[in-house]
């Protein structure tokens, strides 16, 4: 094994927390934090710290003094205290031999000198007792495969039960706290779940490519996603790019001027320039993500097992005007939209009913709610066709029952033929409709990845592409 | 008051509707449309026609045999038959004087040469009767402002009561039936609702065009989005789009060749090149959207009364990542975010606390999650700015009273000074948490646009700068 998974491990599975600055007051972080580790389903032994609290009990967990006073080995500290708090602590979890900490406070480096001598101590205490610390100016870690998380989630107002939360094949690293929240909850609402999720803060010891490092030997990660301001240590972060066929996918920030200046004063980094980057992207094999929604459903598509053959598409619509607009995106995207075979054209002729669309764009036209073998025979013709690599779907919008069955249909022709379908729903996430969440489930389980509005889907396609190739290019290079 | 008002009224505002074709089988069209409208609470008289259930009860209501039967004037009459018997049922409609007229069913021109000369009679009906006919191939109309609903939405599926839709200021022409459900969906979820939307399908009679003429006029449309697959009458529609100064934002569909195939086969219409459109675009003073949600988006902002004097953008986050993304989105855009005068400077140092940042994005820190005070004096620092045109601001995601606080110290904001802010959340719309929808509320009701990810909000504020130019430039060449 890696000596990185090793290092990390205390960090993502830990076996024991103490909370330091762990509150009683529900409108407190100190208090938030313990909750969310709780609500989460943490297995391994929890203990609050406080000197104010010590002997009673937080949250029905007795409270102690000092991290000194615990009487078992602590793996992963929070540090849930100021910026100037946090140095002493972290000399006390030094003397306990505590393994990892995670610093959450703000007012380091990013306000000036004098938050930039606290990290030198920082630097200085880990590299003393070898503490893996990760941020400050951070929210730590979320990781399902362990039922940890430090994002201080309330998740009686999300109505989350995140015991249950499968967790899933996407790991994040995002210089940005928020963005980590933000990247967890959109996987809540579009079924996709992440695995691994780390805000590196201000990477005083653990960097952003240490993350990187740790993610390309994670078994359970099979896409990278990073929300980029600045990378510190570029040469290492190319060669491990270089180094796996994992998908990298990557929102930069901070590209242009004014974007820098902001990143700069938000994690006191240094943002490079937009040739460079995309010079970076190029070299390492990283696809580019427009948007931090676009992150997400890159990562949602390159996490599917399924890879294209070619560019070529075919659109299978019970749906008109989304139809139109697909075929216009995918040839944005420079991705065919071919003509079937005309064996492909015959069968849906029998298949479909006279005032369908046989041409590809295959219009079921609605038909198909009343009748979903219509659709599944249809389906199939389509998969089957030597002229199509990819297929876009789009089930009907307010037909409850065929929104389940069409995405049952869907999971068992991606399954059977081992082409990738992306799924685009006419619907907005967020209407309530039991039986549209449902679907999602479906889908999501079934590894079919799906969205809102056809430009995504041609997007999610074109990244499937330019990873088939990517792999291709990358076991070359290794002698495969 | 002009001919087309007349002319559209009893579509859009009709006394009395008949449906042709109820059923009191609950799996078909003709039961959902009849119960769609009761949902919506409709107040005229509703008369279900269907000769299989003449004199009996269809949802309480009495049947008649024929729209010739029913003892009252019909406005509207729905046609939830087959392609073939709408024609004999529209031929009842004319003796009957029936005003309106919705043709739901496909099989006309799109599927060929025999559907063609079925419009043809359309056509020659239409001009004998002097009926308003829509369709076919369409799904009507929704006019929350006579709480009517052609859309045959299945409401208990979806949790709404219908009857309590604030009717708004957008109003969509789509050729597209799926487009246009899904843009009310989208409306329910973001909180800007629509006036009135229309499905213009095939467009025999009601053109694209008209339907624009009647929104131009109409006193409660304050914004036209359209979802375009191709104009019938361009020279008419350039013109309309010139006489208002009303905002226009379209989504054109079948730019591209093979879009442009499936959009023949969906609507049987001929789709220009993307140069014409553009160059249709520019000369009538539309705005363009780039994808339906944006469409949905710039409408929203539009919606909005305020109008920005310049394109210097200040960014006032609780968030950090979020707020370099949107500073680099601005220059993306075109949006300046410069500095701000010393005086605000020098104020928001006396309001923020010491690790804030107080150049511009403006990072509040999370501190004025506890103290809301904080917040509402920094948004107004920076809208008293006069180096300031718009404001972007970016809430916290996870501390729900902030989430309505903020919301509020917004729409104060927004109505104080009179600059247009757009919130940003880092929260995706469909998070299930109970302040979330209030906060969405809140802002709706004060006309603040606010959208998901910032790249979004760079766009809105875009487009309500190119809308200002396009306002000055239309009232000048009429002479104001």
């Amino acid at each position: 094994m890696k000596e990185v998974v090793e290092r990390m491990r205390p960090l993502f599975y830990p076996k024991s927390v103490a909370i330091v600055g762990a509150s009683d007051n529900p409108t407190r972080f100190g208090y938030a934090r313990l909750k969310c580790l709780l609500d989460f389903g943490y297995k391994g032994a929890v203990y609050p710290v406080n000197p104010r609290l010590a002997g009673k009990e937080v949250l029905g967990l007795k409270c102690y003094g000092s991290v000194l006073d615990i009487p078992d080995e602590v793996d992963l500290a929070y540090m849930d205290v100021s910026a100037r708090t946090a140095l002493s602590v972290l000399r006390d979890c030094g003397k306990k031999g505590v393994k990892a900490a995670i610093i959450f406070a703000g007012g380091f480096s990013e306000v000036g000198d004098e938050g930039r001598k606290l990290e030198d101590e920082i630097q200085a205490i880990a590299k003393e007792t070898g503490m893996v610390i990760l941020g400050p100016n951070c929210i730590g870690v979320t990781n399902l495969y362990a039922n940890l998380c430090t994002f201080a989630l309330n998740l009686g107002n999300l109505n989350l039960d995140a015991r249950s939360l499968e967790p899933g094949k996407i790991s994040l690293i995002a210089q940005s706290g928020t963005l980590s929240v933000s990247f967890l909850l959109l996987s809540l609402v579009r079924g996709f779940h992440p695995g691994k999720i780390v805000s590196s803060g201000n990477e005083v010891v653990v960097t952003l490519t240490e993350v990187l490092e740790y993610f390309v030997e994670d078994p359970d990660t099979k896409v990278i996603a990073m929300y980029i301001e600045a990378v510190r240590n570029g040469r290492k972060f190319i060669e491990l790019c270089r180094s796996t066929t994992k998908p990298l996918v990557a929102l930069k920030a901070g590209k242009f001027e004014a974007g820098k200046s902001a990143a700069r004063s938000h994690t006191a980094a240094i943002a490079g320039s937009v040739e460079v980057w995309n010079a970076v992207c190029k070299q390492a094999g990283i696809i580019q993500a427009e948007s931090f929604e676009e992150l997400y459903e890159l990562s949602m598509a390159l996490a599917s097992p399924l890879r294209p053959h070619g560019n070529r598409v075919a659109i299978v619509s019970v749906l008109g005007g989304p139809a139109v607009i697909a075929s216009d995106a995918c040839e944005r995207q420079g991705l065919r939209v071919p003509k079937l075979t005309e064996e492909s054209v015959k069968r849906l002729r029998q298949i479909l009913p006279p005032i369908a669309s046989v041409t590809n764009p295959v219009d079921t036209t609605g038909s198909v709610m009343e009748n979903i073998n219509m659709f599944r025979d249809a389906l199939e013709v389509v998969c089957q066709d030597p002229n199509i690599d990819m297929i876009i779907t789009m089930p009907p919008i307010m037909h409850a029952p065929s929104l389940i069955n069409i995405s049952r249909a869907v999971v068992d022709a991606a399954r059977q033929y081992g082409k990738p379908i992306v799924v685009v729903w006419a619907l907005p996430f967020g209407v309530k409709m039991r039986e549209f969440e449902e679907a999602i489930r479906i889908l999501s389980e079934g590894e079919v990845p799906h969205c809102y509005m056809p430009e995504r889907a041609t997007k999610m396609l074109s990244a499937l592409l330019t990873q088939t190739e990517l792999e291709k290019k990358k076991a070359k290079a290794r002698g495969f």
